[in-house]
């Protein structure tokens, strides 16, 4: 059987590579890194990638509208969804001492969040660099014996560096729900979920009655997010997720009835729930 | 009169301080720079500060969850908001010529955003910096001829170097709302915004009743998001905006008949709205 390939947005070793490790497993598929999250949806448009993983929120960090605009632009459905606890860790060359580091580098984001950490290291040079996966290859490939990455478990794996502190992150409740999409859409199989895109012009009459729509139905809502449209105050974007597949009874029912109340509706895809208590 | 101290987060020159010098005018503020959104809190608290000025939403990047984490546990009433459009320039030390240029240096998400005009500049080494600001006062201060910075206005003016090209985002529909925060509730004056955080406990039912209590009043709700609490996959925070004041009759009645069917609300401020469609 031929392996499967990926793409992701970032460099080997980035925290999306870990989520379609998470997804697809590490032996089953080909991971193919990409610029730009425009390029890792390109792959799949244009047949390069079977799938692309990509984040959808992050629990300090909010919704990634940029992504919500490929998903509504490429129109390729998502077919699963893999929540990720965010978890950085100090990584050198194997070998070097704690006491030779003198530089600590990565992706400003990930300095921040382990900003407490890094109190106990103010006499080495703090330093920022494009990416956590990137700091790590940086220091693989120059071979820098008196430097030190924050990145993750799965870059210190690839660039075959030493984690001499795990888990620095100030705020532990960080995780990134990351969205799996293809070319055709998902199989039903056990706790499904639909994710939709609508729009409505009279605030919050059409509101109310979008949610009448799922509540005299029965249908779970997981997640509602309203995003002003620019330049048209008056005009919202809903982001819904709802529990169930599509193509369910009641649910077929819910669309056909939001037709009737919305000026835009797209579903985005009903894929298998990832149940991220786990994490 | 003395002149208010307003905190906010970043380096003198950041988009945070364009959006002080916009609430507040140039002349009757003076800008106190935090490391951190919690120290710009802080200082608010301790009565260091009158305000501070933050970031809560992106219209690319989202809601700035770490936020609204500080608006809750801080409980500083936010008494404004400030829509900004974020408009990246690049700059150079007066004099220096584009052809000399050989680096350009800035944070990472605004290169991002400036990738399709950096296409151009592919001669160049693209470096990364800790923010824009930085970037600028960088070249200010180390004196460097051959690099340009991507920064604000601002930025190019607190450090006095010369935009040679204005507005190089790929994307214009880029804009941030920054939130005010006080010591006092604001007064009431012409149209006024009340921002809500609540929970409840049984979706959908519990939502589609939260919704009744505005529709109800003919209240006009601005936006809506859910926040899943994490390790809690069954309770959510809602992030609510309305139209009006916590003060005004039907919203009083609102907050009233809210608490019978939430397990969690507080009022986080009402505000003059300030109508983004000036941008």
């Amino acid at each position: 059987m031929s392996k499967q390939r990926i793409a992701f947005q970032g460099e080997i070793g980035a925290y999306s590579e870990q989520a379609a490790d998470a997804f697809f497993g590490t032996t089953a598929s080909e991971l193919i890194p990409c610029p730009t999250f425009r390029d890792a949806f390109g792959k799949v448009v244009h047949g390069e990638a079977e799938a692309a993983v990509i984040p959808i929120e992050n629990s300090l960090a909010g919704s990634v509208h940029e992504n919500y605009d490929n998903l509504l632009e490429f129109e390729t459905p998502i077919i699963g969804e893999v929540y990720l606890r965010i978890s950085h860790h100090l990584m050198v060359l194997p070998g070097v001492a704690k006491n030779s580091i003198r530089r600590i580098i990565s992706h400003p984001q990930a300095l921040g969040q382990c900003r407490k950490y890094l109190d106990g290291w103010s006499h080495c040079e703090i330093i920022t660099a494009y990416d956590t996966a990137g700091s790590a290859k940086m220091i693989r490939e120059q071979h820098l014996t008196d430097t030190a990455a924050i990145a993750s478990k799965q870059a210190a794996s690839d660039y075959q560096l030493e984690i001499i502190a795990s888990e620095i992150e100030t705020n532990p409740h960080n995780y990134t729900r990351f969205l799996i999409i293809g070319k055709e859409a998902a199989k039903a199989q056990g706790a499904m979920k639909t994710s939709l895109v609508l729009s409505t012009r009279d605030i919050p009459g059409a509101l109310f009655k979008t949610l009448a729509v799922f509540y005299l139905r029965d249908i779970n809502l997981l997640k509602i997010e309203s995003r002003p449209l620019h330049g048209k105050p008056f005009d919202y974007l809903f982001y819904l997720d709802i529990e169930g597949a599509a193509q369910d009874e009641p649910i077929s029912h819910a669309l056909h009835h939001l037709q009737e109340i919305t000026t835009f509706l797209q579903v985005l895809g009903s894929y298998p729930r990832h149940d991220h208590t786990l994490y």
